[in-house]
Order: structure tokens, then C-alpha cells, then sequence
């Protein structure tokens, strides 16, 4: 088998076998296989697509490149959730303490990673004395005894992945619905999961901006996922603006302690509700949609999903001092108010223009190498469909800087407004099984 | 500027501009960018194509990078012949003493390269005596005295396309016509000529098989030369069968001196005269076309294209009287007949196939490295149209093998016989200005 053979096959169209993916992924791993080909490779699947045999297979051999995690210690079906990418998106720390309180064991590790903000693990450090690190006996043994641990990402997940990532990324080879979707399925199979409940973002600051391509990016995981013997289901949810109101680390984990405490924070509670309903009718626990959704709600209102929230980050150390009072999380030096220039209704709020926003304040980090501060952020307080006054508060800058004039002016731009009143957005879109 | 900016760009079907191209040429060949993303930018461009203005630049670039050949010191409007390559291809044994005796000087430089038989020099070489190496001084004194020399290519002409070639090579790119007219029109301009005649083969045995892709090559060929400013013409011609008769080294010298004598091998001697007549006009030699194919006729019949041939292999030390009297030619031990199995009328003879065939006998170069054997060939004794019964010889093997079966199977396989009458192929199809 020669690679320019592979090359010039997918560049014609013609579909390449398990052997023929096995063969490039073995060999470009053991070096075999030289980067200017594999890059020549991944811009023909640009033009050509792969169909979803090859897409699966891509992702079968990259999940065999690396270690993949063995969960079987923990009783029970492990289901994992798994997000795309948003603006303010701090699911994670709602939906999985609800499953957990409705049965699920989650056993989760998160990275860091770039990004706006933190990833769930730079936001749980927002809480004193949280350990991101345990033994594996001991995770195992915290997911048993209190159904659920989050830890930072150790191991060799996916090691082709990450090569031919890195690849892409520097070859214009990022954005193809295949390539995009094998990537994301390779980390989430090399997890150990059972079952996995995909979020997938559309709109301004998800990377799918269009319903269409949200759509078919899902269709290619759920696919990916079933040929590869795990029940995947992907919910398309609206990233069109922020989820929620808050923008940052501690921000975000005080908002998520908000609903889980029984806070209607619409937008976020439906979400976290839908995707844990998934995760649950998946799991075996609940028979159908209707009586999941009912449950769950139920077990936000009786505080059963915060008690859990509580059992978990005590179990790994925190301080939940400041999670029955949040107003002792980490905050910033100055609040600065940013007004509406206009008035009328919230059309659009860029959800992208918000997250970069909230990076210049230190939130995320924009290099590997960069700190995040936990306490800065951007509360909103309108959302689309909101009507503003001239002059009114929009949002909050929570800021560790004097100057704040360029951000201010550059949330304002995230900001349409019109005179004509607009619908709210829709959350959920669409369910891809 | 970001190489993979340009990446990008181009998979989006937009055009880069004189800048970018300097920008990925020059940095590519200083070694700043590397092979991945020089292989990711020429399967965009597989994909996307470029236009004029990008292959004209590509073009000039590629020259850039290294020698330009200064012809200056030759005396003359200098007329370049180049030929994208087929089975059998003898014309530029006849072409160069033909334009040559007609008034223009022929500076030409060949390379040996890898085919099914030798390259120009390779062929010269089956000439006892011949001298390839001429030292500058000298070949420019030949020129200007015997208004032609051949010399083996040295300098470092357009090493951007080298490389790149290269690349393309073992990427599946080479199949993309702006690269492969940019490649051949960087080799040719750097070669210091003032006006190109391109032969465009078309059929079975040239790289573009179609008569569609054989002109929208030979068109971009002729924009890239007028865009910088070479006049060029490209003639589209037949290679769906070999050219003339004979394949190989020494016989091929041969068949070319028999036309060079008067003799009416068809098929050869009417495009060494349509070539020689548009050089003829472009260096404003012969006002037209009918002027010029008459004179042409007249000077090969008067024998003076066979003096100025004689004269320049007598100036490079060669054996005339190998050329007086060619069966004193390199031969071979063996000559193998050929048979008919069908009777009929040849409808195709895979001129590829009759090529491989005598590069098995030892006519060719499969790698560098390989060494020709000058007396081996292939004579055919029908073309496409002819008639033959059973077991008529259609072919001659001259091989020094005792053992031919399997190329002789090999041969006889080239030949599609039917018993329908067909007609004879043209020789010219079209000439692109």
C-alpha cells in the first residue's frame, strides 16, 4: 500500500477502506508516514468528504493510537456529556450533579484547554481548596461512594488525534464535518463512556454557525457513535447569545448554584434538563422524555441536585462555604457598567464578540502558557428579545483593570438593537438519536 | 502574510495575488515553510485551479528562483521547441537541422529523465562520438557557426519547480493543469529562448488523454508564455499511436534521418513541418504558413536539413558515417517477430503500452539510476487504419534477451484489431495562438 495512491483515491472521490485508514493513521504515528502527505490527504476529505463507514473507522483507529479509560470498576451505565463549545456554558456543573442525584455515575475528566474562560476544570478552581488531581483508586472510589468526580485529564487519550489536529490546524484542513466530528468522538470513545449526550452549539458563538451545519456535524457523531457500540444522542442548542447571564469562572459556577438551588434561570435550566433527560432515558433510569423531564425538575426543586454538587466538591477537598454562599466566591476589583447607546429590542448579541470580551479581562487564556483570573467576568443583564431604555445598564464588566474603555466598546459591538420588538430565541432545536 | 491564511484562501476558491505567490515561492525555497503546508496549498489548488494572472506568477516565480540561461551572445530571433511527451517522439532530430538550414539558430539544452526510451541526449548518444558537455564558449561558437547545438542541461534552472514537483509527486498534485503548464513553462523560459512552439500531444500515450484537457493545457501554456512575453504557439497533436515507426534510441536517430533523406514516413515528417513552420514564422522568417511548409518541404527534399544535421553531430565530435549509413547504428542480438492473431483492421495500438514494451527491452529509464541500452527497440510495421491478416509480422522486437515472451505479450496487447474499416488518425488537430 502506498500513501500517494490513498491520497489521489480520496482526492477522486472513491471511499477508502478500514485497511487503507488503519494503514495511514498506523504509519503516520510511527512516522512512517510524513506529515507533507498526511496534510495533502486531509485537504482531499476537505473537498471529498468521507462517508460514514470511513468516519468511523478514522475515529476507531485514532481511539486505538492511545489508552483508552477503563471505567469497569464503576457500577452502573456511565453516561457522558459532551459540549461543542459556547459562551457561557456551565452545564456541566447542573447537569452532572442531577444525573448523579437521579442515578447516573459520572465519572468525568475535563481539561483546560484555550479558550474564553476556563475549561470546567479552571472554573472549579474557583472554589478554595478544590483538588483537580486524584489518585485513579481514589476517583473511582469518589464515583462510587458519591456518584460523581471531576478530575483533570491525565493520560493518552487519542494521540492521532491530537497529531493530525495540530496538522490541520496549520494546513486550512480544520473545518470538515467528518474531520471535526472523528476528532471530538475519538476523546469522548477513549473516555470509557457507555452511552454519550452531545450539546451541540449553532449560532454566532458556536463553532457550527448555521442550523444546517450544526445539524450534520451531530448526524456524523450520533453515526460515529452507534458504529461504534456507544448510544449517542446529540441535542442542537442555541448559542445565538450567551447561555445565561454570566461570563467568566467563579460567575459562571455562582450561576450554576443559582439553578441548582431552584433559581428559574430559563435558558439554563431548560438546557441542563434536556441533556440530563437524555442522559437518563439513555442510562435506563426513566422510561421516556415526558416522565424524565418531570423527575429531574423535581430533583432540582428538592434540592437533591445541589446536595450532590455539594457531596462532590466536598469529596475532592472544596471549600463549600462558598457554594452555600456565593457571594464569597472570588470577584474582581471593579464593576463597571456598560449602557445601551440606543434603545429598542436586543436583536443580536454576538456571542463570540462576548467571549472575547471577557478573555481581555483575563478569564480565558489566549496561549497554553497564559493565567486565568477567576474572578473577572461580564454579567449581562439583558438577553435577546429584552427591551432596553438609552443609557440603561446592559452588563457589568467584573474587571481587574482601571481601563476598561476598549472592552466596554467592544461588548457594546456584540450589541443590535432595533426598534422593532423580536421573538426570544428557541434553546432546544432539534434531538439527533 | 500567514501560509496558512493562503491556504485557506485558495481552498476557498479565491485568487492569491503576485504577492502571495512571491511570498510562498520565495519562503518555500528558504526553507521558512514547510512541505505540509506546500502540500495542503497545491491540493487546494487541484481543487480550485488557478487563473491567468496566478499561473502567469506561479510561472514567473518558479523561473526566478534560479538561472536564467542568457542567449543573448547568439546572434538571432531564438525559437525553442518543447514537447510534452509521447511514444515514439523523433521530431526534434528533424525539426532543429530543418529550422536551422532555414536561418534560425537552435540552442537547445535537453535533459535525459526517466520514459519508456531515452531523452534527446540519451538518443544523441547512440552516435559513436557524440559530446554532450560542451563548455559554454563552445556551445554558443557552435550555435553561431553551425546556427545549431544540443548539450546536456546544467545550471540550475527554476529549482522551485523541482521542488515542487517533487512534492507534487508523492501528493497526488500532478494532475492539476495550471501546475503542470506552469512547470513546463518555468523549465522553458528560464532556458533563455525568445519565442516557444509547444507540442501538445493528445491520446493514448500523452499525459492528457483527452483532446479537451490537451487544449486547455496547451491554452494555459500559450497565456503564461504571452504574459511574459514569449511568443507561443502550441500545436495539438496525435499520440493515440506511437510517432513514425520506430521506438527506441539508435532507431529512433534512424527514422529521423531517413525523413531528414526525403523519405515520406507520413506521420513524422508532417509534424516536423508544422512545427518547423511556426518557428519559422515567429522568428518572422517565412511571412506564412503556406509559405513556410513549402519552403520547409523544399529544403528537407534539396537534403539541406540533412547537411545542417550532419554538420552539427561532425561540430560535437559524432560519427557521420553512422548518420550516411545507418544501419552501422547501435543494434540489438535479437529481432523478434510480432504477430498478427486476428485479422482485420488495427483499430487502436495503445501507444503506452508499445512504449512500456520497449522500456522492459532496456530502451527506458525506470529510475535514475538504470542504464540505456541504445541498440533496443520496437519497429512497427502497421499503424492504426492498416490491415492485417493472421499471423502477419506487426511488429519487430530488437532485444538482446533470449527470452521475449511476456513483452511480446505485452505488445501484442497494445493492438485492438477489427474487422470494420477505419480510418487513419490525424496527425494535427488544432493550433492554439
Amino acid at each position: 500500500m502506498r500513501m500517494v495512491d490513498l491520497i489521489a483515491k480520496k482526492r477522486n472521490g472513491n471511499v477508502l477502506s478500514e485497511e487503507e485508514i488503519k494503514f495511514f493513521i498506523e504509519n503516520y504515528m510511527a512516522e512512517n508516514i510524513p506529515d507533507y502527505q498526511i496534510s495533502a490527504l486531509m485537504m482531499s476529505i476537505y473537498f471529498q468528504g468521507m462517508n460514514q463507514e470511513e468516519t468511523a473507522y478514522l475515529t476507531k483507529y485514532m481511539v486505538e493510537s492511545g489508552e483508552i479509560i477503563d471505567l469497569s470498576a464503576i457500577k452502573g451505565h456511565k453516561v457522558d456529556k459532551h459540549s461543542t463549545g459556547g459562551v457561557g456554558d456551565k452545564t456541566t456543573f447542573i447537569v452532572a450533579p442531577l444525573v448523579a442525584a437521579a442515578g447516573i455515575p459520572v465519572a468525568k475528566m475535563s481539561g483546560r484547554g484555550l479558550g474564553h474562560t476556563g475549561g470546567t476544570i479552571d472554573k472549579l478552581e474557583s472554589i478554595p481548596g478544590f483538588k483537580v488531581e486524584l489518585t485513579n483508586e481514589q476517583f473511582i472510589y469518589n464515583v462510587n461512594k458519591f456518584k460523581l468526580s471531576v478530575v483533570g485529564q491525565t493520560g493518552n487519550l487519542a494521540p492521532a488525534d491530537k497529531k493530525l489536529y495540530a496538522l490541520r490546524d496549520v494546513t486550512a484542513t480544520v473545518d470538515s464535518i467528518p474531520l471535526i466530528a472523528s476528532s471530538i468522538m475519538s476523546k469522548k470513545i477513549a473516555s470509557g463512556a457507555d452511552s454519550i449526550v452531545l450539546d451541540v452549539k449553532t449560532g454566532s458563538g458556536a463553532f457550527m454557525k448555521t442550523l444546517e451545519d450544526s445539524k450534520k456535524l451531530a448526524r456524523e457523531m450520533v453515526t460515529i457513535g452507534k458504529q461504534l457500540n456507544r448510544n449517542t444522542i446529540a441535542v442542537i442548542s442555541d448559542m445565538n447569545q450567551p447561555l445565561g447571564y454570566e461570563i467568566g469562572n467563579a460567575n459562571e459556577v455562582k450561576e450554576a448554584v443559582k439553578v441548582l438551588q431552584g433559581e428559574r434561570i430559563e435558558d439554563l435550566r431548560e438546557l441542563a434538563i434536556e441533556l440530563a433527560a437524555h442522559m437518563t432515558i439513555l442510562a435506563g433510569i426513566y422510561p421516556d422524555y415526558n416522565k424524565a423531564t418531570f423527575e429531574l425538575s423535581r430533583i432540582i426543586d428538592e434540592g437533591k441536585a445541589f446536595e450532590a454538587f455539594k457531596n462532590f466538591i466536598k469529596a475532592q477537598n472544596g471549600d463549600i462555604s462558598v457554594i452555600e454562599d456565593y457571594d464569597k466566591l472570588p470577584t474582581s476589583s471593579y464593576h463597571v457598567e456598560v449602557t445601551s447607546t440606543a434603545r429598542g429590542y436586543i436583536h443580536q448579541m454576538d456571542a463570540e464578540t462576548v467571549g472575547i470580551a471577557a478573555m481581555h479581562l483575563g478569564a480565558g487564556r489566549a496561549t497554553k502558557d497564559d493565567s486565568i483570573n477567576h474572578g473577572v467576568g461580564i454579567t449581562l443583564h439583558k438577553k435577546i428579545g429584552d427591551i432596553v431604555k438609552e443609557n440603561e445598564v446592559i452588563a457589568t464588566l467584573h474587571t481587574d483593570k482601571q481601563e476598561n474603555h476598549e472592552i466596554t466598546k467592544l461588548l457594546r459591538s456584540a450589541f443590535t438593537i432595533n426598534e422593532q420588538p423580536i421573538k426570544r430565541n428557541r434553546m432546544i432545536y432539534d434531538v439527533i438519536k
